[in-house]
């Protein structure tokens, strides 16, 4: 099975405390590596946790609040000083790229690999990324400033053949891409062997939703439905609902009645408010309602 | 004595390292804390080490690579969202403010405290700084874009009295204060008080200074002349002197010749880059000239 899943590099809102890190997520699909986010000292934890940067080919910033993107400078340097070449993929707002442009221009950067920048929309949702395995998909959310989620979703992949018995059936190798496909092979003679009984059916794809900063509203529900793994905010416990309100972040409680209404099969909960030392009650929160919640701990790979 | 001491925040040069954190130092001067440069991360490691951020009432920012200051950022908005209400002065190259002023707009961020923005000047040397016990002064040094040092400067204090003497003599009070500048007494009688037989001279006034990323040259040497703690970039180790020029760096021979040289007392070798996991070398190379050496340790105080 395809490697598809997700290491926490920070789980925390806002100001750092605990330990704890602003908001970045590594996700690994079939070994290529996508950087969602990356907060303050985001590459002093890919170093800690053993991931070169250079192995990263793209990276999604959801909105330009300090905490989702203060560590992406940082990072981009670090890849110029030691010596990267391959290119890198950034996604995010427009005046990101106004914003680290300025930089390079003071400490007189030029980068010496290729960073291509592609500006997300605010106001519809679109695919941003594809290629033959898996689409990368931009979608707006409800936040103080512009802000995007995304969503990550595997392509449907071909059935795979039962070798022994195509094998003893002698079928000739030219046909077995089109039994793949669930075409029927007709041999010379007129037998027909029927795809479903020569293959085993692909796993169904799977998909990865993420939704920074928000607060609760219908308008994104549809672009997350039926996830496999939904990662959703959920700054405070639902006794603060009105505080997230007011500051368009979201309640645990909330975040579970997202997956439920979604139809999620897994809730990763995050951006914890620096309020809490302890995370257990946003967990315990989440699960009376959807129990399938797990906090977004970092250091810790989630399969999607 | 009026506590003079500075906490190392980050000792690593360009990319983070081995636990390492890019360069920032706390000055604390009679329970007054001054930050110097603010690498990534800087507002962990002031959390890491218990220091308050609201406590902290200057910034001095050296130059704009990276390493230097891409924590400010982080640092400033944190400060913001905690409620900071006191005064926060900043003193960095001019394009400090720009870089500042174009992330604070694109997150919408309005700071509920005052931070006054002070402009260094590559050119020359400058008091920037000054208040009864202390004065700051910046100064050029030689780096591949505009980098000041800092010199730190406690003021030349009165002398303090020989509270028995004084008492046993019957100085009439007023005329303390005189005794304490060095004045003597004449009492109504002729008598003769001298003040130095009264008074315990003053401890000699301490000073630090900082040499963050620079190539050697004397043009700075005047700058740093006696200081009791001397801290100076030392990059790499003599061997790679050649590489040292080439990125306007020092090794740590250089340090320590400057050291020699200024006549410091001690000094403090940091920004040390990723090539050495093992600083050893580099404080044993320093010492064969300047046996007064200490490697700038995180974590670690040490006495101006």
């Amino acid at each position: 099975m395809t490697r598809f899943e997700v290491l926490i590099l920070g789980n925390s809102s806002a100001t750092p405390m605990y330990g704890r890190h602003p908001t970045s997520q590594l996700l690994n699909f079939n070994e290529q590596l996508f950087l969602i986010d990356c907060g303050e000292g985001t590459q002093m934890q890919l170093f800690r946790y053993g991931i070169k940067g250079s192995r990263i080919s793209h990276i999604f910033i959801s909105h330009l609040h300090g905490d989702h993107y203060f560590g992406l400078i940082g990072l981009l340097s670090s890849q110029h000083l030691v010596g990267r070449q391959n290119e890198l993929h950034l996604y995010g707002p427009p005046a990101l790229k106004e914003i680290l442009d300025l930089q390079f221009k003071h400490s007189d950067t030029r980068l010496r690999y290729p960073l291509v920048f592609h500006s997300t929309n605010e106001d519809h949702s679109e695919v941003i990324f594809e290629n033959a395995h898996l689409s990368v998909r931009s979608f707006p959310l409800r936040h103080r400033i512009a802000c995007t989620g995304f969503r990550f979703d595997e392509k449907k992949r071909s059935a795979s053949l039962k070798k022994e018995e195509v094998e003893r059936l002698n079928i000739p190798i030219p046909y077995l891409r089109f039994l793949k496909k669930g075409i029927d092979y007709v041999a010379n003679d007129g037998t027909v062997y029927l795809a479903k009984n020569l293959t085993n059916p692909p796993p169904p794809p799977r998909s990865y939703g993420y939704c920074s900063d928000t607060v609760v509203n219908e308008d994104y529900f549809e672009e997350i439905r039926g996830v496999d793994l939904l990662y959703h905010e959920a700054t405070f416990l639902h006794d603060r609902i009105e505080r997230a309100k007011e500051t368009f972040h979201t309640t645990s409680l909330e975040a579970a009645q997202v997956a439920q209404i979604v139809g999620a099969r897994k809730l990763l909960l995050g951006h914890f408010s620096a309020r809490y030392k302890d995370l257990q009650p946003l967990l315990d929160e989440s699960r009376t309602i959807f129990p399938h919640t797990e906090l977004s701990e970092e250091g810790k790979w989630f399969l999607v």
